[in-house]
């Protein structure tokens, strides 16, 4: 199997049209720097497009869809058959995905990796089936390298779909009932943290159903332990449907695609596939901190700091949807608020624009 | 002078609606709670409108503009015709105010209370002037009681046309050259909280712009240390936007309106409606923390969590505009997500639904 598409270079942001439009927000009509981090995700969204007018009008969502092995372990408070019904859900129009897609005018995609219950054929269901669902990682590796390479190079797939229609911006999300004890798993291997202190409560544990979860997650770091980089980290303890947005984020940061983090699981998938390739960094924004307890940790790894910290918790990209409109007015008043030379307002030495 | 409008009875939120709504979003494709404060947000719009169908689609922004004497002080980095110019810059679409509620489709009213640079009639702006700037608050009171009066009866005629326009929420934006000068002296009198906790760069002083801003104020709450309540403490230390935005906030909670609260001044505007009629307080939802030193600490008063946290210290109503797309975001996944009995979707305790 051949790693070298992963590692290949990213694309670098502007330094130059940086410089420009940070400028250009010291000319416009209020006190500098009072506009907060809507004048930074404007400044950094410059950057990344590469142009003095960012964008994040056409935003494509692609919602990755997969079964955990580990699920088997008891590790969550709903069945697995949830994943199959709520990937019906999502293309039904009634999951939260699909209204906040709905409301923000966005594409969304969603993308079978492999479902224990799977609907089948779906409109608005991309199926890049890998298998029913990935092993459980307590008594193997999740994936063969084989289906690790199925998963990143399904997310690339989506990335390459996005780009042909003229996305703005990349959002991953993901469904998978025992995903976060699969996160947890991932992200305790690669920031070498111990389980109790990521493990959460997912979709609803009681106190005893996380410390059953964090149990689980320590015997699968035993067996894993000899895992050598990130990438057999994430093959041993990931999932497909993690490993497809690893391979999304990677894909996006080479081809100069902004990407809009959403919640813990996402964050976990970014920072592998930041570990993967550090030039993936640049080109993530990140949309809300989710009250999930481990996602914390995994954005400081990353020196990440959300636009939104609402409380959520409930993955599908939710999150990172709830910040667009927030990005759009950013763009927005970067592009249209008057300077203080157009409007004749005196700045603060007193000199009238 | 009769002050019995003021503390007239505010509309009660609805209990029953919105333990009809609380039920409702526990029913819906999601774990319980997972949407965090979006959940929250439509509860307490369901509640406040009287509706299963909370919303916030039709949104009205109304900007009080007014000068202040104690800019006489020195207290501002910005020159004080800066007020004026800004309201022209308002209507004429240039401001960070104008473009987002242009983005929202908000409707956007600018009122006109006092301006020491009167930019006369314009199209867009409501004239309530009562004079050219409040008084100096070091050397007297801030205002006559005819001209709190008038000031507090703005805001109220703002939120009639508001009521007669449909709005289903309101928002008091203010522009005022030396306002958090005045906004902070309220603010310690009304809390008994010393200046130098509460006061902050404004639109950018350096520390010792700061310290003398303090000492402004100190000066001013020593000679206005004998106002008795809330009402003479707006009229002694406040100024003419402020007092609008009070009577605003009080007018809307008895027409039964809900409020989105912008930053530091109007957060102080809101604490001072909540003491003249402490039934204001249901009504106000908190659009953005602001960056603004005091801020904090009055919405602790008020027992407030604001919707976002971006660093944002403009004024004009911008971060609680910023906050809107999440207020409609959230009555959108109230009405059209899917329950777990219409979608097929099995819940936490494994029945399907």
């Amino acid at each position: 199997m051949n790693h070298q598409p992963l590692r290949a270079a990213c694309m670098q942001p502007d330094a130059a049209m940086e410089a420009v439009a940070r400028a250009h927000q010291t000319r416009l009509t209020k006190p500098p720097g009072s506009l907060g981090r809507l004048e930074d995700a404007a400044v950094q969204l410059a950057a990344l497009q590469r142009t003095a007018r960012p964008r994040a009008g056409r935003v494509w969502i692609s919602v990755f869809a997969a079964d955990h092995g580990v699920a088997d372990e008891g590790v969550s408070a709903f069945p697995q058959v949830v994943t199959g019904e709520m990937v019906r859900n999502f293309v039904a129009g009634g999951a939260a995905i699909s209204v906040l897609a709905r409301e923000l005018g966005a594409r969304l995609e969603v993308v079978n990796l492999g479902l224990v219950n799977d609907p089948g054929e779906l409109d608005g269901v991309r199926r890049a089936v890998i298998a029913a669902a990935s092993d459980n990682f307590c008594n193997g590796p999740a994936m063969t390298p084989a289906q690790l390479q199925a998963a990143l190079a399904a997310g690339a797939d989506s990335v390459a779909v996005a780009l042909a229609d003229g996305s703005d911006l990349f959002i991953g999300g993901e469904m998978g009932i025992a995903n976060t004890t699969t996160a947890t798993a991932l992200a305790c291997a690669l920031l070498g943290l111990p389980p109790e202190r990521l493990a959460g409560a997912g979709t609803g544990l009681d106190a005893a159903g996380i410390r059953h979860k964090a149990s689980v997650v320590a015997r699968a770091l035993q067996r894993h332990a000899g895992a050598g980089d990130a990438l057999e980290q994430l093959r041993c303890l990931g999932g497909f449907e993690i490993a497809a947005l690893a391979g999304a984020f990677i894909a996006a940061a080479q081809a100069g695609l902004p990407v809009l983090v959403d919640g813990y699981i996402t964050t976990v998938a970014a920072l592998a596939a930041v570990r993967i390739n550090p030039g993936v960094r640049p080109w993530l924004l990140f949309g809300h901190r989710s009250r999930e307890r481990g996602h914390d940790a995994v954005l400081a790894a990353l020196q990440a700091e959300p636009l939104l910290d609402l409380g959520m918790r409930l993955g599908e990209a939710s999150g990172a949807a709830g910040a667009v409109p927030l990005l759009r007015l950013a763009c927005a008043l970067h592009a249209t608020m008057a300077t203080f030379e157009q409007a004749g307002v005196s700045d603060a030495t007193g000199a009238r624009g």
